[in-house]
């Protein structure tokens, strides 16, 4: 059981997908929270759970801790940096907890303007989809001043059930940025390997059988391979929206002289699926973009269908 | 349980590792099994179960199926094909399974080599560890004809649980591979990123976690993350033993024109690490090849030993 | 000839390598030249042919035209906008041209915020070293405005005799570093290449000779194969001073995703060479990368050093 | 002025392309030589200067030197060992040389099976287009026993006027595959940095006179770039015909532990191309692979073509 919160103005920008039910999490166990929108359809259970509704992000200018769940970096720009900018509205020592998923760089730019500001910034990406985020269970991952992780934990508490300190600025954006970029190679290794394995003759299902039953298993492999046999290329996140994860790893890759082959010819793969049109399809679709070269389908075996 | 075998005179080359238990438990299940080794040492075990040890390969010539379980393609190449090659020797009609891992490429050429002789060949290479292999709970995939797949079959089930017949010649072979092709990306992803993230200054034991506890975790994450972090590299396979299946897929993926650029860099840093002096240690030692570059080491973090 | 120059007052800031003959040209050629530098030791030259010395660069704050040879984006962005930035003093209408080379990103963020206060921006980077700019005989590759680059173009042809328009703001950078690219591919492709040929066991003297009369021959080999062979790294741009083109590259197909997967791996080359401490050498040091990795050494065979 | 030929009679396979102006080079010079071909239109030229046509290979089998003009690896395998194979009718002492291109690693197969037969064999591929093959100026890369070598050298200067003797058995093909695997990664360079620079928006014409006189510049820019901007596909050797050199270098890299990390992403490039349809057109057309991804033309700018 979380400790009581202390009586504080809580704000939160971006009801989407994860914001809403990470919102609802946080009024649910208490929290004196004010929230604002440019699509508004989550207000109603929003406010039937005691979160007040307001017009325009100005209005949040007082709260001490403002949450942002934003798609990425130039959205964030705007609602902090814009024309009707949040930052300079702000008093110093209010704090702006970002779990949006952006780049290194961007997010190190918002800790330093911010910190210009006297603003404390924390970046704390979140990892778990909807599903997580409605049952409090997300993992949570934080960089930042320790004073401003442990300022904010009761919240982050309430909505994740693995909450981490990672390191200074920009270290849980990094933290979770490792992550995605495994599984990403993982998706791009299963987009090259099993339209060979099919253009060379082997049987789709069974290939996918000794695959996750053997060492070459991932998460990624569990996830897509029975989706990948059947076809269905909707069920993980899109790849047009996940790209922006490879542009922060060649920018950081390149700032920091890191070299990371295996990611690069990755980052093609994703790159060429992209413009062969399957970025709303999720990262299983990448397997297209070789099966269509190959001219081969990797789908259960009809006894018909190898190209 | 199995079905009585039929009464077959079986021999079986290549006693070590993995084939010293591979052919005790076809003994202990009732096999007629006539053996031969070079280093002779599992003949104890072996004849207390009631095998036959034979002087040399062509003592077995006259056997009706031929078991091999021998270290690569020049090992096997002289003891079907060399100066007293045992191909020369045996029957038409006579069966050999080669439960070796071996480049697809050699494959091809025994079964075309055997075939010529009118000698039944099926490629039959397994997964598992030791322990699986005394088991009896191998994975075997084969390739070959259905016809000579189903004649060994009463023997290849005392040996696995999980039996596969995977299509035509090297069959079995490409299955075993397309596995080890997706493990060997895992471990080269590994290797590049893990240093990167100690880099950028995020605490390798907190990283293993979120990796493991994430999407990006696999079996190769699972198996190297606590041993890398506890700088173990002895517990796999070690780099130059498993390089053979790099191999087999580079000439693959040459002859047959099918484009595999995440293996081919991950191929590359397989190679680096082999050049850099790791091949006697696991797949988990590519990172030292990264962490070297790097000058860090992704290691439990001890507050000074960042690099 | 040229057409006579307006009386224009034209500032020059940076004097070094490039922008000293640079400025001289301008000079000798009639310009009405104002110059400032941190380190000075231009001045006498410049002094002697009628520039005007200045001790900051806001004492150039009413110049019409203002040329930057600075070493990167750092600096530009600090004589520009820092705390003493030039940007805040010129009147609307002024005209910087940088003739640096940067990065595609940083150059697009220079001409929006010189372009919200008024100014005018040109990027015109450089091609030739040092002799072919006391020559006057550059390539200069301009993007921005047809009408700026127009209006500046009388002195630029002082400069190069190549002065190109490449296309609006950031073309001329883009297009240098597309020169660039292809450049730093080739070199990476002889570091990978020459010491296998050596390895394999061929003589590096034929080897070059071959490459050099044959279709594999480039810039790139003409100039450094000799230099190679007689273990002179000293002779070109040092691979630490020109690894901003390769970040700009990496930057700029991450953002736009277009895979450019050959360049992705010779920058991986790259910057294991920048690791391993080859960075104060010119692009043919590469090499010296895989001779290590591999044990050889491409110098003329001397019957002994054959790794 | 050549010294003049002992009286040898000397045998010509293959009067192709590259063959035929290569044996009426020999016989202009003097040299008795016998020819066999299957197609046989090059007969009636050699009859002319004095050359000998047979029936069939195997009327060559007392020559003394017999020259290889092949197409590949299967045809050489058939003419040498097949079942009418010429090598088991050559007396011990007979030198073979194969002047064609082909795989490092079937070159060094053919030298051990002719001499186990105690046949010299030399590999000897040529460089320079049929043009330089009448005029006798091509340049002719050896491996094999020096001694070889020098009792072939008087022929060969008939054909070549750069012979290089560059080491043991497989050292010609060896060297002669450097060159073309930079020419091959120039080209593939080319198909992804050009079609960048067209979706960049930047003029292909300007671009490619900055490449041609910058230090990106190659003999692959100088041969393609202006075929590329007229859309001429087919001047230069047609890609699936070359592309056993990226067999060849896959292999060797593979089997003897060299990384190629360019020229693995270059393959890559290279296979796709081959997989889209682009086989029968030259290297240059590798380009159309990246323009259709990035839906953009590199051709000259008609003000209306950019996609
Ligand atoms: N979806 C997932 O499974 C996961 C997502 N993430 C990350 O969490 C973040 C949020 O993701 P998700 O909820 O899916 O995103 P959504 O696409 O659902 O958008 C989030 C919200 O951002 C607000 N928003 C969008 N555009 C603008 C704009 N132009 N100006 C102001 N506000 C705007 C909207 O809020 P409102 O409706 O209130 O106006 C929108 O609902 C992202 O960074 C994502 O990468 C992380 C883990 C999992
Ligand atoms: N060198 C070459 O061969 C080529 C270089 N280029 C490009 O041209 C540009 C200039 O190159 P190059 O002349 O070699 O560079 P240098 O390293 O010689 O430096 C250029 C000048 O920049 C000024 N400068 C350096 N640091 C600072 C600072 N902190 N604040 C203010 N001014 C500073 C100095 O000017 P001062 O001495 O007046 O104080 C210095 O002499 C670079 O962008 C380079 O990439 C392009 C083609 C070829
Ligand atoms: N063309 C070029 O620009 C260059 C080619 N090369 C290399 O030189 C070699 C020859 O090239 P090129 O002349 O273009 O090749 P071609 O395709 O013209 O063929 C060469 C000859 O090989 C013979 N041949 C083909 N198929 C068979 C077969 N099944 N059995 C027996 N003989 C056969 C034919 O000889 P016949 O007509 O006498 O029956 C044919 O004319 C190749 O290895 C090539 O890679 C090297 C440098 C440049």
């Amino acid at each position: 059981m979380n400790a009581p919160l202390s009586p504080t103005k809580v704000g939160f920008i971006g009801l989407g997908q994860m914001g809403k039910p990470m919102a609802l999490r946080l009024v649910q166990e208490g929290t004196d929270l004010w929230v604002t929108s440019k699509i508004q359809n989550a207000y109603p259970a929003l406010r039937a759970q005691g979160a007040t509704a307001v017009e325009t992000p100005a209005e949040l200018a007082n709260a001490q801790i403002i949450f942002l769940s934003l798609p990425g970096v130039a959205v964030i720009r705007d609602v902090l940096f814009g024309p009707e900018g949040l930052a300079q509205r702000l008093r110093p020592g209010t704090i702006v907890v970002d779990t949006s998923t952006v780049e290194h760089g961007a997010t190190l730019e918002f800790h330093q303007r911010l910190s210009q500001l006297g603003i404390d910034f924390l970046d704390a990406p979140v990892s778990g989809m909807q599903s997580r985020a409605e049952a409090g269970t997300l993992t949570i991952m934080c960089g930042g001043e320790r004073r401003v992780f442990d300022a904010v934990h009761p919240w982050l508490e309430r909505m994740g059930n693995n909450v981490l300190f990672m390191g200074p600025a920009g270290s849980g954006q990094l933290t979770k940025l490792v992550n995605q970029l495994l599984f990403d190679i993982h998706c791009a290794a299963l987009a090259e390997i099993l339209p060979m394995s099919r253009r060379m003759g082997l049987d789709p299902a069974q290939v996918a059988s000794v695959i996750n039953s053997g060492t070459g298993r991932s998460y990624a492999s569990e996830f897509f391979l029975p989706r990948i046999l059947e076809r269905n290329f909707g069920d993980g996140y899109p790849l047009q929206a996940a790209y922006k994860d490879l542009v922060s790893a060649a920018e950081l890759g390149a700032r920091h002289c890191v070299p990371m082959p295996v990611l690069a010819a990755a980052t093609a793969t994703y790159q060429m699926s992209l413009l062969a049109g399957h970025g709303a399809k999720d990262k299983g679709a990448m397997v297209a973009f070789y099966e269509d070269l190959l001219n081969v389908t990797f789908q259960a075996d009809t006894g018909a269908n190898h190209g």
